[in-house]
């Protein structure tokens, strides 16, 4: 049986990942794909319950590395029990942010070491990539804009534009080194051009995955 | 000002480490030594959050990486607000566990591979190590028996005994390879005999640090 693919969904809070996904989802149901849809950091009650404790507002002041520990920690669970099952079953795993997000926010938004990061992601991945990323870019105040109607704010909502700003530039960064896997889409259009343009680029990769088989 | 001692004190279950640290405690405050107390995995809210998680039975099967890297974020964020700057302020430390649990339970109890366990005690601690290793030594059953009267088991009390007998047999490799570090006291004696040895302990410990000053 031929492995499924493993697909992730990027960008800074309120461009669309969630929105997008959802479409994803849809279209590749539609296209008799079987998909199953998760979101990181979480999608095993362990996993979530560490999400809980990264997302909650404390008056401790949380470590980055304590911070970046506990994502991966996360991540191993969910990559174990979740994903690489699924994928190995031939289904397509579809994950609302994934290791990208931690380059991006515990790296660029924080200044974690991308030596750190790197370290963790081979001890927790081994070789396992996302076969693509899907990079939701807008400005970031467009997507705050739209976050913000949301209501409550987590732990990371609460921080600057500008912290904001570096997590958008990593994003833009790892896109121009990883092309083939990156697919940037301008997630300032309106919701129905972005769907559009997923189609698209959901088209040619289900047309790749037909001719390997 | 002179850093303190971190002594952290290491055994199987109900070998009676909780016992000697107390005893620890006020041998050394009687001593006119300022210490702190604490106890991994924990000592601040954060990680005492994930200690929860940790100690909590479950029906979700954790994989053995999760759970060392929950272990690692709770001791990333310990050592940086509390055991450090409390050495750094002169203070002794005296930790009811650390590291050395993690290359006895993870290492040798579960079979987690030493070099995995290494790269994360590199990325958390860089070179710190405990000064002095206190370990509580009797036989798995000694320990087990004194711990059962404590009431309900968590998830590593539920283990069985070959488990414990590979942890305990970790402890004393560990022993053999520091002998500067490690202090193993004959736990299966009675509480008075093993407080005597470990006064005898801490007052070579405290002879070193009075000389060195
Ligand atoms: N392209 C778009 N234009 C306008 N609003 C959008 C667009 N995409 C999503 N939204 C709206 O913005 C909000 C945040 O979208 P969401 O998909 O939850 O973002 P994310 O998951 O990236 O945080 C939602 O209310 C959603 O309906
Ligand atoms: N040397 C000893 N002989 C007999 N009982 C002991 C001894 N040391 C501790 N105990 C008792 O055994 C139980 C477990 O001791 P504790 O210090 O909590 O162990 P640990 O912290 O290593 O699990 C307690 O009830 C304690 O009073
Ligand atoms: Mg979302
Ligand atoms: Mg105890």
């Amino acid at each position: 049986m031929k492995r499924g693919n493993f697909i992730t969904f990027e960008g800074t809070e309120g461009v669309g990942k969630s929105t997008q996904l959802k479409h994803a989802e849809n279209w590749l149901r539609s296209h008799d794909i079987d998909v199953v849809v998760t979101r990181e950091p979480g999608g095993t009650p362990l996993a979530e319950n560490i999400r809980e404790l990264l997302l909650a507002p404390r008056d401790e002041q949380v470590v980055d590395l304590t911070e970046l520990l506990l994502i991966f920690a996360a991540r191993a669970q969910h990559l174990n029990t979740l994903i690489l099952p699924e994928l190995n079953a031939g289904r397509w795993v579809l994950c609302d942010r994934f290791t990208d997000a931690t380059y991006a926010y515990q790296g660029g938004g924080r200044g974690v070491s991308r030596k750190q990061i790197a370290i963790l992601e081979n001890l927790v991945q081994d070789a396992l990539r996302p076969d693509h990323v899907i990079l939701l870019d807008a400005p970031v105040e467009v997507g705050m804009a739209r976050a913000r109607k949301r209501g409550e704010l987590d732990r990371f909502e609460r921080e600057t534009v500008a912290f904001f700003e570096r997590i958008r530039s990593t994003y833009r960064e790892r896109a121009v080194c990883w092309p083939e896997r990156y697919h940037v889409l301008d997630a300032a259009q309106s919701i129905e051009a972005v769907t559009e343009s997923l189609s698209r680029t959901l088209q040619s990769i289900l047309d790749v995955h037909v001719a390997d088989s």
